[in-house]
């Protein structure tokens, strides 16, 4: 007789995304260097081949998108006393231990973002700092893009277009935080040159839905290249044969960015399939479903919270097992998702190894859990 | 023939107010010693005077209110990776070259002001952070009373309480940046004591309407002030005779306090007289005209900019001199007060040296430029 | 009958000088404004008259000598990941907390100061970083003149020369601590501008032995000037009406600089009478005494503590009473000196109200007191 | 007809030591989860396993030794205005961008190092600042084992105690980078977790001589590793999948830590080969080779730079070639070594990759070099 094994399928956050066999085998044959002397060609590769990519002049590989936005603000807020806008749901302002002014000593001005992980422009120019002595000086602009917190939003063109207007009138730099940005590029189907085209520096992560294991890339001019490499070295950041991790990167753009649509097909299955139970406790906001990521809401009056339902999906009962909701071989399907409850919703996220048969599997224990709910 | 003299009342700032004559008297004959040594013992009885005011356990004069509220949150925010929740539209925020940030590395959580310069305690709960290692750790909370952009208002004691006590219940400390506290005492009634009982720390300004040529005091316990009095040092604020401004400062609390009543009388006299002039142009919120400090809202559509009505009040006309809009020698008037044309409005501000007849002769000016809008 | 009262000759620091009676009638009659709104006369004119004496653009009130050096690193010193040479035995190192480092984010390379203030330029240039990522960047050189610890030493010029040659050369910015600058001109009969010709700031002090209450003036370049109001408002040192300090320091330059040579020679009269005693337990370096501080030795086997001594002048003994040790009213002498117990010596520092009848006294103690060891 | 292929023996560092085959295949094999989830077994077993061998609570990978420093520096200098006192040569004040300073705002205060790496304790305890409000606040204690600009040198155990029982007297925490430790304890023939015994953290690297491709291991108390987590995600070392990475690690202590007798053996062996050459223009100190690092010296008067010797070392000549100075396949034989002209020396390093036979080779290329001095 043998224990009962679950299906898990983790929709917690693409970070959780393994390397690829590919990946595994690159690393393990990477040709290395001490990258601190220069010597690591491996990771210059990588850096070559974003830095053309992304039409910036350098590369640069860092630990993490954290260390990429955190090397980006230090080298673009070079003037003692400066400040840079940042959106209130941002990655950078909330979740990277507001690193901007606890290490690197500039004051982040927040402004609220819009439902699409834009943030009024009319608010931004109000925001922009006056010369007297009294204030810190604006130095930097910062965009999420596709943007976390805001389900996945892909952050228009135009917007981004006019925002570039006013920081030049205004001699504001940019920066990109891409975390995921070839979600935003697929869904716009335009290059992510082009998304970046104004901004003076950009860093996108290979760890999250591309799969690799480590690392994030920064891109920008030869000069903020060459600041931030001294800085990424004060940081800590300055790693030895790390061609090692650069071998998965170089991978991760190969064989999953041109697969970045099926990812984006399966969130939207899941999010139509739970729009469709049309539940008075819950839904997803379905025509804003644009990459990897989706919001669940759960709406007023607010009779389950959003961790209940984490806790629901996280277990198996045998009634569901007698009503048929397993895997193929008979096992119970267990969906790992993340609640925000300050926020009444659960985000979920797909990825490369999310496939359409796990998809199916999380929709049919979804579904069912949306109906057992009264 | 002579050029004629203009009668000019300044209404810009409070700060503009200079020392009265019993201050020069008190500044002049002051004993005084080296005050880093902990020999002046001018500096000190103003400490002790204001610590008992305050009721706290002890006092310390700092340069300014900006390095007070620096000060406080070294002090308060000494784990690494601070946060404080402070008003958006607060002077800490907005006026202080974001020190917090960018000299102090804590970072800066802005709530939106209401109109009664609170915030929302809703919104302040969601903005406590957490407890993972993606978030900073919020430390401190600041209140601004009187809130000076918020045009002078005065923080009701209900609503204090019950930051208090969510405070409390989350481990965060309180910081009071009261420049202008005495006026709050005045408009409520109440002890200074009774409005700071529950803040770790509070600072007001010797230097605004209490007319002092300079400086400010902060109060906390004890073990608070010790740790001030370092961060004062590391910060360049150790002086030496400094007895001489804490003479001003002494009489100030003397002199000036008793007489908030009148200062209060005056702001209101000019806000009724522009409130009864009905322009379609602009008004002030008669209700709530609480203290020294009134802004001038102008009226959408807007025709006439804040800047314009201040080039105005700081011109002379032949023609309004023959109207009679002179002062009782026949001298023109002009009115000094600042625009915020970012926000529309004027700032008007009264102090100690603007009586009753000042008042009088602002209102025969302001009425009478209103008049000439169309 | 009433209580004897004893003379206090107080040679702790030239920091405990008294305003003089001059500067109390210029404070009380100061033409004061808001110097914050760039309104105060009288500050002007103090910052004028200095930037004018130092041959700068333009120049600075700030609230101490730790201000002043502070403010001249953040300026100097904009370029994230920067150090400052300074001399291991510095004030700025020494005694301001640190603040190079724990608030301006500046590294300190500390170089053995030698006897006479100066340190070895081959070392300064050993101490200049490379260009590689593992180094910060050398942007700063700080010279103390005339050097506190060392006993009040002049630094030489041809020293000072070749130092600005090496900084040139190597784009090293320069400031000059010279809090005391005067009487190293005094020493050297040259203009103050001469010894701060290559210097790109200087900051000397108004209360120290120039015996005005508070503040300190910094000089240099107008854009310098300008990048250092913003800082001194960020750490709180912007403040109203601080003509009344200015009327002060503006009668320190009349009144007391010209006075400075009687302030040497009585340091001289009393290392002369110490010397002159031939004691085995302490002397002074008599040919090194160059300006108004002055360090007595202890002599190895170190019989008697630094402590010991200061205690001893600070005691009056019924016998040195009756030997006749009195002012010329029969009261008894006491003078106090501060220890510096791990250098085995005791500082002792006179100023302009220590004149000839107290330096008398002074001495009258001093070598009884010397008398009375073994 | 074939272009001639050099041997290249690189002893410029054993941060060039590449990942054995024994990584590649573990690195390849990793079971790895999101570590910034808790969730990655294999860095997790190694943090546990490096707990254990230091007898510490707990273990944390760090991307590098520089961020190992950082973060213990963060950590243990939490009140504001701290100071930690370091090696003047040590590698967190000359290589690690003066991180402490510039990044973390804490002073250092550095004292000169001997030749055998330690730093007088007398003058240790001088440095000890005292409690006055002029001076930062003494909080940490750094000692580098083994020392790397003072060539390798492990610091005795009799001084550690020494220094660590001043440092509890004083309330003063203790950090030891311990880059190379394992080179110390082999040294001295005491487990690593003797030499650690008294210090609040210890940081080591696997990737320098122990050959993995990235990252250090930085152990202390649970308190101490929590905080340490911290500061870690702040910097943006928080990494994903980062087992790959401990995989190597975990190797390394198996596989390459028992070798590290071999290793020191060969450096002894180049260095003996130099010592008995008796050539007068360079030399080693053959007593004081401890470890893996040995320093050439180069005597007065200097005819040759070591510059001029690290360039001849790193060319082959046809003379040579004829001289037969070749491997054993007639190829000629380069050895890379790195110049400190500035001390006028040069260090070479060996580590495991460095086996008897390329030993053998350096030494016949080192000897026959030194020959053609003259």
């Amino acid at each position: 007789m043998c224990t009962p094994k679950e299906t898990i399928i983790d929709l917690r956050s693409d970070t959780l995304s393994q390397p690829t066999d590919e990946m595994r085998v690159a690393m393990a044959n990477a040709v290395v260097g001490d990258d601190v002397y220069g010597e690591d060609p491996t990771v210059q590769e990588l850096e070559q081949k974003c830095a053309e990519l992304f039409q910036k002049e350098a590369g640069l590989f860092v630990c993490s998108g954290t260390m990429g936005n955190l090397i980006s603000i230090m080298c673009h807020c070079q003037y003692r006393g400066s400040e840079a806008i940042v959106g209130q749901s941002s990655h950078v302002f909330l979740y990277e231990q507001a690193g901007a002014s606890t290490i690197a000593n500039v004051s982040m001005n927040t402004i609220p973002n819009n439902d699409d992980g834009t943030y009024s422009l009319d608010e931004f120019q109000k925001r922009i700092r006056g010369s007297d002595s009294h204030e810190p000086i604006t130095s930097l602009a910062i965009v999420e893009n596709t943007h976390n917190i805001c389900g996945g939003k892909v952050i228009p063109l135009e917007w981004i277009d006019e925002l570039a207007s006013i920081c030049k009138d205004n001699n504001i730099k940019m920066h990109m935080d891409g975390a995921r940005i070839f979600h935003a590029a697929e869904y716009l189907n335009v290059p992510v040159a082009r998304i970046t085209r104004d901004f003076d520096s950009v860093t996108f992560c290979l760890s999250k839905s591309l799969c690799a294991p480590v690392g994030s890339v920064l891109m920008g001019s030869n000069e903020f290249i060459r600041m931030a490499r001294r800085y990424r070295k004060a940081l800590g950041g300055g790693m030895r044969q790390v061609g090692i991790l650069a071998a998965a990167g170089l991978v991760a753009l190969n064989q999953i960015v041109p697969r970045i649509g099926d990812v984006h097909e399966h969130t939207k299955q899941i999010a139509q399939a739970i729009y469709d139970m049309k539940s008075p406790y819950l839904t997803v906001d379905i025509d804003t479903v644009q990459s990897n990521i989706c919001m669940i809401h759960f709406l007023q009056p607010k009779k389950y919270s959003a961790q209940y339902f984490v806790e629901r999906l996280n277990r198996v009962t045998s009634k569901e097992l007698s009503d048929g909701i397993t895997d193929k071989f008979g096992n119970g399907i267990i969906v790992k998702v993340m609640a925000r409850d300050e926020w009444n919703c659960i985000r979920y996220v797909t990825y490369f190894h999310i496939n359409g048969e796990m998809t199916e599997l999380a929709i049919k224990k979804i579904k069912y859990c949306i109906t057992e709910l009264d």
